[in-house]
């Protein structure tokens, strides 16, 4: 007998990948399965491919759809949790889709769906925040910068359902030109994208680095643990790259800091997780320098140990909430 | 007989003046009095102070302490509402005084203490936001710049009672130093006191303003309605500096909006009030064009018309609130 029917779903729906986790009572996972996003083929497409993600993940760990309760669905955009529309997701190209009511149709289990980084957050003050401190800010740095915000205890997301967008806060105005428009936002100067675009430059202009040597001289497929690898063999142009973007990431800090005083920053994201060793210490250090006098006293700034399954914790985390 | 015994007292204690005023069981104000801070001479003698300011504002409506059935206050700093103790208040020089107590057995009400750009959003938010919004940030642009925040329909103020310190967001890194030791925060790019440095530096570098003619060459005693004076005379100079602010103030709103999504955010203090019809437009403009597409739809960006009232509006409303 595989289980007794009280397993929940967790799935993270990216803009080039979906991932799905089956936790248990005990809320270990106990299954995964990965399905590429197909964002181009348009939403009905896409809700089809999570709906086929989930049920793989079940499979996997040989349950039954019914020995489900629900499933938690991060999305990656201005999500309406009481109605689990999708308001607009740029990375998916989506805009008003009633993804809870499509999911629920397909898969026929009870969907619960948020914000992709509230997700995250969710997942790691579970997980990882036993204390459950009551104001919580999550700053997650991948290929673009998101936030998630626990206030009160609570998931924040304001009006507009669009709270956290940390990435395009401006912190350099004038500086470097943003996706969204504007110049100098958090996430055009410590995003992945951002640092790569730096370095790829720099190696046009006829920077010397070991990373060329690691990977040809177009830097072909180059990702954040190409950047540990070059900084542990001792180039010193990748280790000032990083140092800046952690620099960057401790002043937006320091900004959310100020702003809203949280008791716990979470740092995650991809960019994090490879180079925890090389960042941490710098962005904790500018963000308490730079916080006001007094604001930051006591306040953590840790390093989440999730990961990657952060969007697939949380999504269970909010299923186990929400089928109580 | 000049009242029934349901009046309230807000005080509102500034770094250079304290102003009380009393309000009736309409919320109207029958009476307010001033007297000067003197925070040199200490905690004790300012406290001394408040006490003289709240009893002469009683006088001077002909009530006797009696009719009040307490007074709402708001302090320049981190402060604990629970405890009514200042944590730390900078332009004060306090650390750690016992506000409310003190208060209370020097005039024998019940005292409650916030924050002071709690206090003004929440004169703001029961006298002028009628449809009562879940989510409003205050931006109050004085000599410096603090922030007031209403989450979830109540004040926010975070782990360390400090949040809201939006005057040290970082938008410009680099930019002009702030007093905080930042540089480029929002306060040392649009405060008064970095509008009137820029004034004041242009000038002794030999740039041409009608304000030497009102003021003479040295611009004592400049005031922000002296902005609003010489823009009015066609002064080109003074009108880019204005700007230049309100932009900057454009750029801070946007950050806020996708940071925290609220419904409404109010502009006061002294530099709107003077500067409302040159400011508003090119805030609101700047702020809904660099906010990311769809954060700050429907979102109302309006000027507060309390200006220095709010304060005392916010603390009679605190005490009215406490004293029910």
């Amino acid at each position: 007998m595989a289980g007794d029917g009280n397993y929940v779903v967790g799935a993270d729906v990216g803009g080039t990948k979906i991932y799905a986790g089956v936790f248990n009572s005990a809320m270990e996972c106990v299954g995964t399965a990965r399905v590429s996003t197909k964002a181009q083929r348009g939403p009905d497409e896409v809700i089809e491919r999570i709906a086929r993600c989930v049920r793989d993940a079940v499979d996997e760990c040989d349950l039954k759809l019914d020995q489900v309760r629900g499933v938690g669905a991060g999305a990656p955009g201005a999500v309406d949790p009481e109605t689990g529309r999708v308001i607009f997701a740029p990375n998916l190209e989506w805009k008003d889709v009633q993804l809870k009511k499509a999911l629920e149709k397909q898969i026929g289990l009870p969907v619960f769906i948020e914000n992709d980084c509230n997700i995250c957050i969710l997942g790691v003050y579970e997980r990882e925040l036993g204390s459950k401190p009551q104001h919580v800010v999550g700053v997650f740095v991948g290929t673009g910068i998101g936030g998630g915000l626990i206030l009160n205890g609570e998931l924040y997301s304001g009006f507009n359902k669009s709270a956290g967008e940390i990435g395009h806060m401006v912190i350099s105005d004038g500086g470097p030109k943003c996706g969204c428009g504007n110049t100098g936002c958090f996430e055009a100067l410590a995003g992945r994208a951002a640092i790569f675009r730096q370095i790829k430059a720099a190696v046009e202009g006829g920077q010397k680095t070991v990373l060329t040597e690691m990977l040809g001289p177009k830097l072909d497929d180059l990702r954040s643990g190409d950047l540990r690898k070059a900084i542990r063999r001792g180039d010193k142009f990748v280790a000032r790259v990083v140092e800046d973007a952690a620099e960057h990431i401790g002043v937006a800090v320091a900004n959310l800091i100020n702003i809203l005083n949280p008791e716990v920053v979470v740092l995650g994201g991809g960019v994090i997780e490879a180079l925890e060793d090389e960042m941490m210490e710098i962005i904790r250090q500018t963000a308490l320098k730079r916080a006001l006098p007094g604001t930051a006293k006591g306040i953590e700034i840790i390093a989440s140990k999730l990961g990657d399954e952060a969007g697939i914790v949380g999504g269970a985390v909010l299923a186990r909430r929400r089928t109580k």
